[in-house]
Parts: structure tokens; C-alpha cells; sequence
């Protein structure tokens, strides 16, 4: 299973693909898609779009996963990440990519163990669960591959439960 | 100037493309992108982006015209609404229109004189300006064509403005 994590952001989406047979994770590529504030917001979103198409089109996941959108932050800022989570799920369905969504806490949970987990956490857990040689150098990167970590536990264990399922009919 | 004014909504999405020479006003299409609410939402960004890329090829609009995100609907409408307009503003800049935002209040204030101006105001306004029969049967197509009006007019004061300032030199 290839799973390509978004972070979006407005001036950093974090990406994140890996692979995963459900019993080791490897990651594909990690990186960060800067888009300068500099640029009008239309362009940012243009940039965004085409570097996650080229990414799609590079790697071919089979899926896609994104965090939820966090409302505590300040309405404006939630209201721009919108627009680019908008554009990224749009590059997902062009690319006839399922897309999975999951709240931070379900990310926390699933790749640390604990739902209230700091950021340094996350990196660590990431780092440790790719056994990559040091942590990622974007935060955004890590946080895109621990929601495509946590993607790849809950598509496993929901093959696993419908097998187990199946036992019992 | 031929203007492309978008209505963003997840469900409706009302468009309307003006043509004006800073004079009359010329009707040339308006309607609604329907999304269907049982489509992944993934699904209905993806029908939207394909429609208006459609519209853009279809009238060769020289620019795009949109309402800014109200804030005071409830957040969950206000985030849906902004990946929405993620993708109408992508759209735009794919086909490198420039895109031009404005508050609900310029809106009304441009097509009907008063910032506070009711919905039936509005249409009414759009309807006597465009010189059509009937008014807009979408209060979305009605509220796209607003903008777009609103932004022909926006237009063609500063080109009025920038030729009056232009004698003092």
C-alpha cells in the first residue's frame, strides 16, 4: 500500500508517501511544497496544485490522506488552509485517488500512542517507525507522513477486522 | 471587459459572465454548478473545477470576480465554503485570469447603492442592470452576476480615475 500524507498549509504543505505491506513502513519521499507569501494567493494555489499533481503523477499513490481541518486556530487561518485543503483534495480526485481524513487526535493516537502528543512526539514516532537515519527536517514533512502512518494502521487493522469478521458467518 | 463572477457554495455554485464597455451591460450566461450533497465531497470540488474550466473555455472570460468568505456563517459552512473557493480560485489562475475579491457590503453597495441591501434587492438590481426579461431564477446565479457587476463597475472607475489623475501631471 502507497499512501501520500498531505499537511496543508498555506505558506508550507508538508508531503509525505509511504509504503507499507502492514507489517513495515517505508518511506517513499518526504518534503515540503513552499509557496511565498510574496505571490498573489491564486498563484499560491496554482503552485500548490501543480507540485501535488507532479507528485501524484511521480510516485502513483493509491491513496491519499489529510488531516481535518482544526477549528481552535483563528478563523482566518483556517479559512485560508481551507482553501488549499480544497485544492489538494481536488488534485487527489483528478488523480482518481481515494482520500482518507483524520483529526489530529486520531493522527496522535494512531502514530504516538497518545492523543495529546507534542509535535517533537510525532517526529519522533515518525522518524522511529520509517527508521529513518534523523528526523525529518520539516515538521510539515513529519506531520504529512504521520497522517499517511496513520492511514496505513487504520486501513490494516480494518482489513484485519474484516477478515476476522468474516470468520464468524 | 467580459467578467466571469462566481458564487461559491458547496452544494450551488451560482456563476455569471458580463460583457461592458463601462456603459451598458450585456448578459452573455449565468446558472448553477449543483453539486450533488451524496457525492464525496472530494467528488463535488472535482465536478465544480470541471464546470467552471468548462465556462472559462466555453465564454474566454479577461477575469474573474469573487465574494470574499463571510465570517459570521457558522464555521463549519465558512471552512466547506473556503475549499470551494480554493478551487474556483485555482481554476482562475489555471486559465491565468486575474481574480478580484470583494466583500458582500462593496457588492451591494455597487450593484444597489445600500451596503445593507436584501437578497430580493439584489436580484431585482442585477435584473434592471442586465435588462433582462425575468430576474435570475438562482439567487446564486443572481448573486454571481452581482459581483461580476460589481467588479465591471470597480473597474471602470479606476480607469476613469487613473485617466483623470493622469491630466494633472
Amino acid at each position: 500500500m502507497r499512501v501520500l500524507g498531505i499537511d496543508c498549509g498555506s505558506e508550507f504543505t508538508g508531503y509525505g508517501i509511504v509504503d507499507s505491506d502492514g507489517q513495515a513502513y517505508k518511506l517513499v519521499a518526504a518534503g515540503v511544497i513552499r509557496s511565498s507569501p510574496q505571490l498573489p494567493f491564486c498563484e499560491r494555489l496554482l503552485h500548490i496544485a501543480s507540485e501535488l499533481e507532479r507528485l501524484i503523477e511521480a510516485y502513483s499513490p493509491e491513496s491519499a490522506a489529510v488531516e481535518e481541518v482544526f477549528f481552535a486556530v483563528n478563523a482566518k487561518s483556517a479559512i485560508k488552509l481551507a482553501h488549499v485543503r480544497g485544492v489538494a483534495l481536488l488534485e487527489a480526485a483528478r488523480a482518481a485517488l481515494p482520500v482518507s481524513e483524520y483529526s489530529a487526535l486520531q493522527v496522535k493516537l494512531s502514530v504516538v500512542g497518545y492523543g495529546r502528543a507534542e509535535k517533537h512526539q510525532v517526529q519522533a514516532m515518525v522518524t522511529s517507525i520509517l527508521s529513518l537515519p534523523e528526523p525529518p527536517r520539516s515538521q510539515d514533512a513529519a506531520d504529512a507522513l504521520a497522517v499517511a502512518i496513520c492511514h496505513i494502521n487504520m486501513e490494516f487493522s480494518r482489513q484485519r477486522m474484516a477478515r476476522g469478521a468474516g470468520g464468524f458467518h
